[in-house]
């Protein structure tokens, strides 16, 4: 690889540093790079600088954003008193995606995992609480991924909003579990099913 | 998708441009680089704008380099008239890394493909033969993948020089083929032991 230009050992060093991108790709994709016509890279490079100058964090909920605050949090429309409190912007995205959600949410930013150093500190736990005072939050919905990070974060938010959940002015709730939409009974794993009889609904 | 700000959303096009990116790949990456720190973006748009402006086609050989004619061609110590003919850049930069050959070089910039529209004079074939006839090139090694259209470019480029090679002024020569470093004769396929046999040396 050290035969290569100087200008495509910096490009390689640059796309290296992406997650899931080794140092075969990351050649592959500079090398097709470097025969696209230079108008095209001026609009990536373009693309990038955008994103460093044009993109802020949503004051209120912590996602990605072009204004503070994001149009959600800025929609007067949008319930104050329900807050869907997701880990990262991505999943906001995909529950926003839904349709069904008339709340607002909270991007914690990461899962609690005290392993690897991340606390409740280190994560927007303390601007949820603010909110959940501010607006006298009436339901916390937590909706994050079905594994043990996730029913970690859920149990320490659970702690952290002990107060206004023994003062009754506080409901949290999480996601149902269940089979997903197009599974089949017979091959659906023990947890999941265990998780569907015992979230069974009437019909 | 659609829910995302519109720097994110540019940025996600742009990834997806790239070959062996798909638009999930494209957002995992983009999320990633929103959440660094804005020099790193800075830097890495750089990078793009470098390849863009700083990154030349050598006119000897084809190959990408930094100046013209690129470090191998304006080598005076590297033999003229013995020609190794690769595809592309990466392959001319594999047979360099080997350290073993004091040739030049002659980057293809493709294979011969008839059926989908790639002939010879789609690449860089008739600047091939100039150099041949100017440098009184002695031997031409041809570096192609061991497939079907790499056999096919050896074929076409064999009957494109074959004025040369009658004039016995040229000797076309192929790679080796044989069986690879490490590997069990056990396991082989009927081709490579085929080839490893039709090749073998006396030792």
């Amino acid at each position: 690889m050290s035969h290569y230009p100087r200008p495509i050992l910096e490009l390689i060093s640059q796309f290296t540093r992406l997650p899931g991108i080794g140092p075969k790709t990351a050649e592959r994709l500079v090398i097709h790079l470097a025969g696209r016509p230079k108008p095209d890279l001026a609009a990536f490079a373009r693309a990038l600088e955008n994103l460093a100058g044009n993109l802020v964090t949503c004051k209120e909920c912590g996602t990605y954003a072009e204004k503070n605050p994001c149009g959600i949090c800025g929609n007067t429309q949008r319930d104050r008193q329900l807050i869907c409190v997701v880990a990262k912007p991505q999943d906001l995205l995909a529950i926003e995606r839904t349709g069904d959600f008339p709340g607002r949410y909270h991007v914690l930013g990461g899962v609690f995992n005290p392993l690897e150093g991340v606390l409740l500190e280190q994560l927007r736990a303390a601007p949820l609480v603010e909110r959940i005072r501010r607006d006298h939050v009436r339901e916390v919905i937590l909706a994050f991924n079905i594994d043990v990070a996730g029913e970690g974060t859920a149990l320490a938010i659970k702690q952290l909003l002990q107060p206004f959940t023994s003062a009754k002015t506080l409901k949290i709730t999480k996601l149902a579990r269940g089979l997903p939409m197009g599974s089949d009974v017979e091959y659906a794993d023990e947890v999941t099913l265990s998780n569907a009889l015992q979230g069974r609904r009437e019909v």
